[in-house]
C-alpha cells in the first residue's frame, strides 16, 4: 500500500487510473480505524479496480467547543489495518495543503442542514461538504463509501452529489455495532469503562423503539416517548435530541407511512454519541 | 454540431471523451454570441480534441431587480456561429433540469466577493460559482476558457477552481472590442443609437489611464482622478464604480507596483455595463 501526502500527487494519480479505465473506489475517513471503516473498504475493495482511503481530520467541520484536538489518531495503526483489507493507497493530507493561505471557498447544503446535528453543531456540514468535495476533487472516485452511522451526513453529501452533478455514485453501508449494539465510533475512545456500559442504553433504546414499530405502532409521539424513557433509566447518559424523520428528506413526521429513520443524540461523560435505527413500515 | 439539452446525456458523453482519452474544452456562455464569445471557441479549438460551449441564462446569478427576463437570447443564431467555428456540441440545459425542485447545494468563494461586483449585485457570484461548479462535473474539462472582461468572475472561479481543487485549468482570453473601443457584451444590445455612442466613453477613460500610467504615474488617486474626469464629459454614462485593484487579490492598492487592473461599472441608458484594463509596472 501507498501512503500518498500531496494533494496534487493524489489527483496525478487519480487521473492516471482514468485513462488507463481503472474503476476508483474511495472511503473518506477522519481515521481511528473500527471494523466500521473496514466494512467500507472491504466493499470498495470488493466492488473496484483501485481502492483509496482517505485519512484527515478536518478541522473545517469542528466547533470551536468541539473535541478537535483530542479526536484520536493514530496513523500507523491505521495504515496497518488499511493495507490489511487490501487498500491500495492511502491519501494522508496536511492541514496547510488541504486549506492554505487564501483558502474562501465553501460548499453547502443549505436545507437539510439545519436540523439535527446542524442545529447543535453549527458550521459542521459546511465542513463535511467542502472537505468531501476537494477529496472527491482530488481522488476522482467512481464510488464513495460512506457508514449510515452518520446518516444526516450520508444524506447531505447524496444531496450535495445530486444538486452539484457530481459524477460520483455514493455507496451507503450499514452501521456496525459492537457485540452489545453500541454503533461503531473512533469517539468511543472517549468512554471510561462505566460510560461504556452505560452506552449501549442507546442501542436498547432504538430496540425497544423497533419493538415497538413491529408491533405495529405507528405513531411517532409514541416511539419518542419510548425512547425518552428507555434513554432516562441510565443516569450516565443525557440525550441531546431524539428524532424520528422521513429517511430520504429527513423532514418531520408524525405517523410513519414511509420509511422513517430514529436519529439520536447523547452525551455519556465527555463523548458526544450517534445513532441511527431505520423503520421501514 | 450536436445539440444536448439533458445534464446526464452531456456527462454521459463527456464521461466517453475521457474514457477515449480526448482532451475536453469547454466555453461557458450565456449566449446571445459576440466576437468575445468567437475567440473563446476558436482558441478551445486550436487547444483541445472536443469541444463544448454551454448556452444557459442561469437565473441563480440574477438580483430580483436586475435583467435576467430581458436578457437577449437567440438560440437559432448562438448554434449556428458555434457550428461555424468548429464546436462539437451545444449543451443548452432547461431550469427544471438544472435547478429541480429541492435543489439546495451553493458553491460560494467567500473574500474576492465581497467588492466590486459583489458589492453591487448580491449573490451574483454564489450563482456564478454554483453554476460553473455543475457545468464542470457535467463538462468534465480539461480546460475551460474564459474572457477577461468579466475580470472579477475570473478571478473567482479561479479561486474555486484551486480551493476546491478542480482537475480543471482555467484559462483567461483578452477582452474584445468594437471599433470604438467598447468591450464587447451581450448587454450591449440594450444600448440605442446614441447610447451606444456615449458608451464608448468607458473605453476612452481607460485609455486616458492607461496612457498617464505609461507616462510613468504609479498614483492609484490620480489615475482614478482621470478616469472620473473623463468619464464625466459624457452625460449619458453613470458610473457605479471606478476601482485600481492588484490584479491578483483584487485588493485595494494606493501606488502601483505590481500588476492591476482597472476596474469599472457604469450604467448608460437601462445598460449596465463593466471594463477592465490592465496595468502592468
Amino acid at each position: 500500500m501507498e501512503v500518498i501526502e500531496r494533494p496534487d500527487e493524489m489527483q496525478r494519480r487519480a487521473l492516471q487510473w482514468w485513462r488507463e479505465g481503472k474503476v476508483i473506489g474511495f472511503v473518506p475517513t477522519m481515521g481511528y480505524f473500527h471494523e466500521g471503516h473496514l466494512a467500507l473498504m472491504r466493499r470498495a475493495r470488493q466492488e473496484c479496480d483501485v481502492v483509496v482511503v482517505s485519512i484527515y481530520v478536518n478541522p473545517l467541520q469542528f466547533g470551536p467547543r468541539e473535541d478537535f484536538q483530542r479526536y484520536p489518531r493514530d496513523l500507523p495503526r491505521d495504515l496497518r489495518m488499511a493495507e490489511s483489507v487490501g487498500v491500495d493507497v492511502a491519501f494522508v493530507p496536511k492541514d496547510e495543503d488541504m486549506y492554505p493561505e487564501g483558502f474562501q471557498t465553501f460548499v453547502e447544503v443549505t436545507e437539510l442542514t439545519r436540523g439535527l446535528e446542524g442545529f447543535y453543531r453549527p458550521g459542521h456540514f459546511r465542513g463535511v461538504t467542502t472537505v468531501v468535495a476537494k477529496l472527491f476533487n482530488i481522488v476522482l472516485p467512481h464510488k464513495a463509501y460512506f457508514g449510515e452511522k452518520d446518516f444526516q451526513q450520508l444524506r447531505v453529501v447524496q444531496r450535495m452529489v445530486r444538486d452539484l452533478n457530481m459524477p460520483v455514485e455514493i455507496v451507503p453501508c450499514p452501521t456496525v455495532r459492537e457485540e452489545d449494539g453500541l454503533a461503531m465510533s473512533s469517539r468511543n475512545t472517549y468512554l471510561n469503562a462505566e460510560e461504556r456500559k452505560a452506552a449501549s442504553a442507546l442501542f436498547r433504546a432504538l430496540q425497544r423503539a423497533d419493538q415497538l414499530f413491529r408491533e405495529g405502532e405507528r405513531r411517532v409521539a409514541k416511539l419518542k416517548a419510548a425512547i425518552w424513557d428507555a434513554l432516562s433509566d441510565e443516569p450516565l447518559v443525557h440525550p441531546q435530541y431524539v428524532e424520528i424523520v422521513d429517511a430520504e428528506t429527513l423532514q418531520p413526521i408524525f405517523v410513519i407511512e414511509h420509511p422513517a429513520v430514529i436519529l439520536l443524540a447523547a452525551f455519556v461523560g465527555t463523548a458526544r454519541l450517534i445513532d441511527e435505527w431505520l423503520l421501514i413500515p
